[in-house]
């Protein structure tokens, strides 16, 4: 744990904020990916003039998914523009108690700026950053931003919402597991005969493990770790870096590497969220093909065994154990699931 | 952790069992409480006159119920001996991987040995030791038997099955919190405005606690916990021991307070279990009566008062989380609880 900084809050929201050090906040981290959005913009133009436009979502109807991450690549909602999805964001997340400052990475490179939203943002009790980028790189949001003071970082992707209460709650898991990455969104590797590894979701079986299942990376689109694993990641080999630059992808695979070889655990531990949607999902009225989904698998599985060799070594572990609140949803303790 | 010594199992189910060390695998310590049980038997024998005597349960019509603690001092089932539940048990437990040596705590001071059950056990791969006891004690479960040769130990009182799912995954979580009671059966204390502690379970709200609830106690009567908190429990204040004796109650809250005092955390960790029933509650075709609950919350009141008394201290702390299997039963990590 860092060094206890006793830095308060300028807040509107007072009663909750103040008199809060820095190792009781977090810092919350929006990046804003382009890269893939428009990569893939060209693929669904066909389906895209199909489908009819959805209204836009409204927090309510939007499903408790936990696989939004699933869909991190898919189509872009034409019926939403980007800023109004991130001001949507930011106003709800500006509700959740214990944040201490928002920074969005602004990937769009020579895209207009973000002054617009700002002027839309409107009165916010926690203060908001616009980090403007100048190439775009997946990796953008793992830099060391001076402006990240706290110990606990909120990495959200740009289409995700999760509920204030699994937010407040995954919190508090944190500060008990306060070296791992606490997170919504669990994915695995499992051995093929072969002797490469394969990269998956619940759908990819794990060879000889009975009932269960378990998971090995806990995807930091969606969760919270430590800042100083920021740092730790700029410090890795330059051949990891490159991997991650090559193929705009699996940055979040890499620090589960990063982390599990630091410190020999299992990288993350998963909280099951209770609501928790993608936006863009659900504007777009489901799932993104299947054809997607295993192309995006691939590239990920690429990724683990180029790991391998960089690192010469398979650090990941795997993990059984789900967290979920005690009591939230009411006696969920006593309910079959 | 204790020192780990190589002693091999002689076991008929060799795949299963050789060649685990003492560390890979748990004591189980199955409790005969003839007490509570006996003393109760005069309160309900106008009931149970008139209750219709019930088939013999099978596993699979016993309800994952986890609030069999609930009904821990209920009337006995007159429709089946103690002996022949006790031998259902013991053959359920004895296919339970891991198991190392079972421990029957024979309280039923004067009453009929356990030879015909030992006659009746027929072949069981992990050896059954019977303690015959000279005085009817609650704590005679809690002593340092020498036969007691792992880490782990797993106490279950006599009238609980749990699956062997729910004990393979339950032990696995515990080799991840060894310090602490990982256990089936979550309970709390809360404080009220007069100064004095109340015990209880959900129903009992935390005063200002908002959504979701806390627990601050495991019961130990289905539960892993470390063998040398046995030995801990030896060397307390005679004052907890003659409390114990004086109500013949309560040594499992001592248990709690001890281990959290020890280890300045929460003494548990609940695991919410997917298949765990009580054979008695089962026969007897229902719960208790809350007149019955009640009074039995009250004199755990009593006893938490009289504890912190004792410690001077109150070293129980709350916690909020609830461990699942990843993905049993299938796919509960997407399910909505």
């Amino acid at each position: 744990m860092g060094q206890v900084h006793p830095v308060f809050l300028y807040s509107n929201n007072a009663d909750i904020q103040q008199n809060r050090s820095l190792t009781e906040t977090f810092f919350f981290l929006l990046f804003m990916i382009v890269t893939h959005r428009e990569r893939e913009r060209g693929r669904h133009r066909q389906r895209e003039k199909q489908a009819p436009c959805t209204r836009s979502p409204t927090w309510d109807s939007i499903r408790g998914l936990q696989d939004r991450a699933l869909g991190q690549r898919q189509a872009p909602n034409r019926c939403a523009t980007q800023g109004s999805l991130l001001l949507r964001l930011l106003k709800h997340y500006q509700a959740v108690p214990y944040l201490h400052k928002v920074i969005v990475v602004w990937n769009n490179v020579g895209e207009k700026g973000p002054d617009e939203l700002r002027n839309s943002l409107g009165p916010h009790p926690v203060p908001v950053i616009f980090k403007l980028q100048t190439t775009k790189r997946m990796r953008n949001r793992l830099q060391v931003f001076p402006e990240l003071e706290t110990n606990a970082v909120l990495m959200v992707d740009n289409d995700t919402l999760i509920s204030t209460q699994d937010l407040v709650f995954a919190f508090s898991v944190w500060q008990q597991f306060p070296d791992q990455i606490v997170g919504f969104v669990p994915r695995k590797h499992v051995s093929t005969s072969s002797g490469i590894y394969s990269y998956g979701g619940f759908e990819l079986q794990t060879p000889g493990f009975g009932n269960g299942d378990q998971y090995s990376v806990v995807l930091i689109g969606a969760s919270f770790f430590n800042s100083k694993y920021l740092d730790l990641f700029q410090r890795q080999p330059p051949a990891l870096h490159a991997l991650i630059d090559e193929i705009q992808n699996c940055d979040d695979i890499a620090m589960n590497f990063i982390i599990a070889k630091h410190t020999g655990k299992t990288s993350g531990v998963f909280v099951k969220p209770v609501n928790m949607g993608n936006l863009e999902k659900e504007s777009n009225g489901g799932y993104p093909g299947m054809w997607h989904r295993a192309e995006h698998f691939l590239q990920r599985s690429y990724c683990i065994n180029k790991l391998v060799n960089i690192y010469n070594s398979m650090p990941l572990k795997y993990s059984n154990i789900m967290i979920s609140q005690f009591g939230f949803p009411y006696a969920n303790h006593k309910r079959k699931i």
